[in-house]
C-alpha cells in the first residue's frame, strides 16, 4: 500500500532493537484518514471473504479494526491483556508473549463472543514474530470458528512471523512488508 | 442519547459491586453502527468547539474514540497505561486507579503529540468515580493545552466523578446517565 509505505518513510524511525516506531500516525497518535484508507484496502484484499467478524488484541489493533469494520458490516472483538473482575463467564485464554514489550500476558475473551458459526478476520497493528496473532488463531481454533485471514499493518519480513502464519496456509495480507531497516533506510519488499 | 439507554436496557447486566457490563456491544465486542451513532451524537453536543485533538486512554476508549473522530477530522491520541520500549522522548506521566480493575496504573502520553495548542475533547466508555477522566485533565493542564469537554457513553450517576468533572467548570457529556441500577432495574438521570 504506497500510501502506507510512503508515510513509513516520511514519519517512521527506527531505534535500537529492531523497533519501528511509528507512534506519530499509528499506535500513539492516529491519523484517521490514513487510517480509513487502510481499513478500505482490507476490504479489497479481502473481498471475497464472508466475514462475520473481526479479532484484535488490545491496545493498539482496537481503533484500526473498528475503522476496519465500518468497510465490512461487522463488529469488534478485542482479546483482552487482563483479567478483569467485568469478564465473567466462559474464557477463551492464551499466552501471548510482546516483542516490544519484552512480557508475556495471558489473553482472553469471553466465549459468547466467538462461535463456531463465525469466519474470522484477524487484525492488528504490526506483526514480528507473530506471537500476538498466533494467540488470535488459537482462540479462533479453540472456538471452533473458521479463520478467514489476517490483516496486518507492518510486517516485520526479517522475523519470522509472516512465514509462520503463511506456512498455516491462511491468507495474510500485511500492508507494507519491511525486508530490512537501519538508522537511514527503510527497504520494503 | 434514546438508542444508547434502550441498548443498555436490553443488552446490560448488573453484577455484585455495582459493575454494569455492556460487553456484548460497547467494550469486548463493540457493535460498530452503534458507536457511529455515539460519535455523532458527541459532534452534535460539541459541535459550537473547536477540537484539534481528541485525547482517550486505552484500551476500551481508543475504538469509540477513533470512530468519534471521523466526526470531527482530528487526530486521536490515546495515552498509555504500561511503559513501552517503544516509547521514548519526553512524557507527560500521571496515575489512574481504575474502579473496575481495582489497580493503579501510570498513564503516559508523549509529550508531542499534545501541545499549548491543542483543544482537546476527551474521550472514554464509563466515568465512575472520574479517576481516568481526571488523569487525562492532568495532562492536557501539563501540556499547557485546553479542555473543550470530555464525552462519555456511561456515567454512573451515584458515584462522584460526574460531580467533580463539572464542579470544574468542564462541559462534560454523558450520553446515558445511570442514577440507580439494581439486578432488576437500570434507571436513568
Amino acid at each position: 500500500m504506497e500510501l502506507l509505505k510512503q508515510r513509513i518513510l516520511k514519519d517512521g524511525t527506527v531505534k535500537p532493537g529492531n523497533v519501528l516506531k511509528v507512534d506519530s500516525f499509528l499506535n500513539h497518535q492516529m491519523d484517521i484518514p490514513l487510517i480509513n484508507e487502510i481499513g478500505k484496502e482490507f476490504k479489497r484484499r479481502f473481498a471475497d471473504k464472508e466475514i462475520t467478524k473481526i479479532l484484535t488484541i488490545e491496545a493498539s489493533g482496537i481503533g484500526i479494526a473498528c475503522i476496519t469494520a465500518q468497510y465490512f458490516n461487522v463488529p469488534v472483538v478485542f482479546a483482552k491483556k487482563s483479567h478483569s473482575i467485568n469478564l465473567d463467564g466462559e474464557m477463551y485464554m492464551t499466552t501471548v508473549e510482546s516483542f516490544t514489550h519484552k512480557n508475556v500476558s495471558n489473553v482472553i475473551l469471553a466465549k459468547r463472543y466467538l462461535t463456531s458459526d463465525d469466519h474470522v478476520l484477524l487484525i492488528d497493528d504490526f506483526l514480528a514474530n507473530g506471537c500476538a496473532l498466533l494467540g488470535l488463531i488459537d482462540i479462533v481454533k479453540e472456538a471452533g470458528a473458521t479463520v478467514e485471514g489476517a490483516g496486518i499493518v507492518i510486517e516485520k519480513g526479517f522475523q519470522s512471523g509472516g512465514q509462520t502464519i503463511r506456512d498455516m496456509g491462511i491468507q495474510l495480507e500485511s500492508l507494507a512488508i519491511i525486508d530490512s531497516m537501519d538508522d537511514t533506510t527503510v527497504t520494503f519488499r
